[in-house]
């Protein structure tokens, strides 16, 4: 069910200008070095509709590290791979604490809640992974992006990747924590670098934007009417965003924005309003539950400005 | 954005009879006598739409305790009497456990993590209750169900009220716990005494299907042009129960549904289709999360063959 | 086996003299107002050895509220009435959390971890008022403690009972959550109202150390033989104590103390040297852990002065 | 303070026996292949008194995995390396979960609640390692159990270590999580390297109780008169023992036993009687807590017959 947004590229235009001048920036990742770095002035915003108009606002050409926004890409990957089989790994529930919280995998005995928590994630990359070389697996996983963006010049930004592997103590726990109840199948240490490695594809937001076109479009990419997933899944895709997309703020997102999204803590939010568009937006400074500061608020005025909350008019 | 919903009587006719026939029907509640007598074999369905059609199947005039239901109608309620003031009370985020779990209110210094566990609709009643006798602002709860049903026949059953009151100890524990910090008001006994009314409510799936139009209708009673409250505001109750609606399911109910919607454990569930039709089901058998086994099922069937999903077509 | 104590007196004196001076003072309990009063610069140490010295340093005669140090005593009096059938009901192991955690409830079906954390005495209560009126229960539980102490002029602090009633509701949200798993038998109102009324006994040191003298004699009242318990109970009573009596403070004070002990937020402590005697101290100042700062710090003096830890010389 | 213990050898020979006769025993380890492979049939107890008596029965001659029971023995080396610094690292709470639980370090920020669970010994044996090869610093350890029990033999088991290295996922997990808090300062595998070593040591009953005098002897070995520790440091080590030596079992073995204790996954327990006897049993079968069966059963009977408990005559 297509919308028609009018001005759209004058809307995005307004609210990159309002972001820009905004003083509440929220505070940039420093877990890892090369995520402290980035520039906490940045703004970018693109909006890409089924018919191909392309709106594009502040930084929306400069690349980020998109983090756990892939997580949406493994999923679909592991989605076209495994099937249903799946969710006997991970569950779909939101998690009610923080993305990388491991009391949860205790009492679940080391399924994880959902595919966009750390955990989850994981081990969606470990089915990726399985009979395939760590490097195979990766190259596997950036090509789909390259594929869905239809743009061969994305790349993993290896010095991320390498500072994640040398910080990621956190996520080191998680995946032999789930080893020992069986939920990793292939040695840690190849699911974890195929992971910090997806977490470190550098993108844009136009590119983003472009990747995400298949889950507002019922699983096609409506530039060439290719089909990527079926209909169902990318509406479930959706809802498990919905839901699970922002750690735990993903009540709050669905209330202030009401659209699906994922989130990532380099500061990148890929959107879709359903049948219409796909959305990136990106500005590295985090609110308290991880996820982009102005990214949510801009979602928020662009929502409200075009009617677009899935929720109702 | 209204749709056309060709055949809407003939598809719940035939969603009924599917329904009726199936051998798998969950397990009736059973922790309160009153409940535990209600008929496995009955499934009920109601179709409302915004042009005022009504499609009903199977026992949709029968009336059950809707439980949790009221829940939605109370948070409506209390959103027009303390306005978002409420929130500083209660949290909107998934709770990532059951429905009666304590666990949470002590991590986070008895703030409930959402309104539709019963820990975080017994802080919404009390907020209802602020300043009134307990009969005063159960009368007003019931009124508003009336007026927004349009029926003045809406009754509670008192064999149910009191049977709560008489085993409902958890629910005491939780609102006790929540007045030791500070987040309930009136004495636990008055606020209690209306939860336990208004969640004994008694209505048929005709009946709650017309309350809650005003949820699919940007907060406007589409036969009257009322407002029952502002546009972002049911908006926004929507994505609550989106995110919460199912207690631990609800992750589950938006994979698979596609809807915002609130199940109680006599086994109905309000679900909206944001600009169409509220729709209630009801069959009393429940799943593992508490929620109504062909209840989930039927709106499935249902999301699916009118092709209504939130998430995309 | 009884040690010789030289100089006991002396000891004693100079302990109660270093405490008096010490700036260092703790927090007294605030949570009602009838603790809230409590002298912070009050100290007073009794120890009663088993051929009848009896040392006392500073307020040794001033009474106190017990509070939890009841605790003891109504495990005695309930394992005399129900015998290990009491074990059913409730655990012996430390619960790793504070006090008045509800937590662990919900994890172990609600069987409180051990009779010294605030559910596991609350579910004591409830075995000795089984088939009693809270008078009579209440009568025998004072008449019990004068008889330990054989001093007939201890009583109940009223005030501080009715005031522990008006205002606690975590421990009215933990009875109600036991009862929702079958664990307290009697309405949570009597068996409160008998717990609430048991913390409120109102004893010197002297009192305290007399009515302890049976747990460091093998069960037996060293004065007149006559035996209170059997031995092995006596022990198993001690044991209980140094690893659960002082909450989450019970680590520590085995630790540095190395006596069994049971401590209330009322800054009393009553600890026993096996074989030897019976101490009682009193300062109403906590600690972060909700014991006796002053207490625990004179404790450690005189185990060390007297060469009387449990755990070697 | 010395007890006599007569016909010590009588009691031991009739309590092994005793034990060899009965038919249940518990259930033997079976996570890893080499623990699973010993004989539950066997049952040994040594004892040894200050006077240099040693009393053998069953198996005392047999070596098994000591596995846990290292851990007080890293303790003691580590306190004598870094002082109470040491408890900066690491508290000294029991902390009422499961041996290898990692729900607690979440919520305490990456500090274990005590030496003598999983992730508190490999904080103790990280603060060993420091500045050292893992191979000086395993032998460091080694030579100190040698010395501690005059026994140049003892050796490391190198299969029982391969075999923990390979399959101990979880402590790789625990010791990750520490590390991302902060406290583990080595690299995560030079640390567990030397965890999963020390554990792995083999040693029999009589070896055991020989290592384990000093804790008896107020931290002296009482056939050289040689100070290992200072005497209050040997209290606490033993206070510690008593209060979480047994994990979630702890408050069972203090109730029962009366002894302080630490217990190994290999069935062995070393335990002391202070100023009197150190103790060593060893049967393959565990109870529910993942404590010796039969060990356990072994030392109540021992305390029962000697009169040795702690807590009273």
């Amino acid at each position: 069910m297509a919308r028609s947004l009018p001005d759209l590229q004058a809307v995005v235009s307004e609210i990159a200008a309002e972001m820009k001048a905004r003083p509440d920036r929220g505070k940039v990742a420093d877990y890892i070095p090369d995520l402290a770095r980035a520039d906490a002035s940045a703004f970018g915003m693109a909006v890409i509709t089924g018919d191909g108009e392309v709106a594009l606002g502040g930084d929306a050409e400069t690349p980020f590290s998109i983090q756990s926004i892939s997580k949406v890409f493994t999923l679909t990957l592991a989605l076209g791979m495994a099937g249903d089989r799946l969710w006997n790994r991970v569950g779909r529930e939101p998690s009610g604490s923080a993305f990388n919280s491991i009391v949860q995998l205790e009492s679940e005995r080391g399924i994880p809640r959902n595919p966009f928590i750390n955990a989850g994630a994981i081990a969606v990359t470990d089915l990726i992974l399985s009979g395939h070389q760590p490097r195979e697996a990766l190259g596997e996983i950036l090509r789909f992006m390259q594929f869905l963006a239809d743009d061969g010049s994305i790349k993993i930004d290896k010095a991320v990747a390498a500072s994640e592997k040398r910080t990621g103590f956190r996520n080191v726990a998680l995946a032999n924590y789930m080893k020992s109840f069986g939920i990793i199948e292939n040695p840690v240490e190849n699911t974890l670098g195929v992971y910090f490695h997806h977490c470190a594809i550098a993108m844009s937001c136009r590119q983003l934007a472009m990747a995400g076109r298949f889950l507002a479009h019922s699983g096609i990419n409506p530039a060439t009417g290719h089909r990527v997933i079926q209909a169902q899944r990318a509406r479930r895709i959706n809802a498990v965003m919905l839901t699970c997309g922002h750690y735990d703020g993903s009540g709050e997102f669905a209330y202030r924005v009401g659209l699906p999204g994922k989130s990532g803590v380099g500061g990148g939010i890929l959107a879709v309003i359903p049948g219409t568009a796909s959305i990136a937006v990106w500005s590295p400074g985090l609110d308290d539950s991880g996820n982009s500061h102005l990214g949510r608020i801009a979602l928020e005025a662009l929502t409200r400005r075009l009617g677009a909350s899935i929720f109702g008019d």
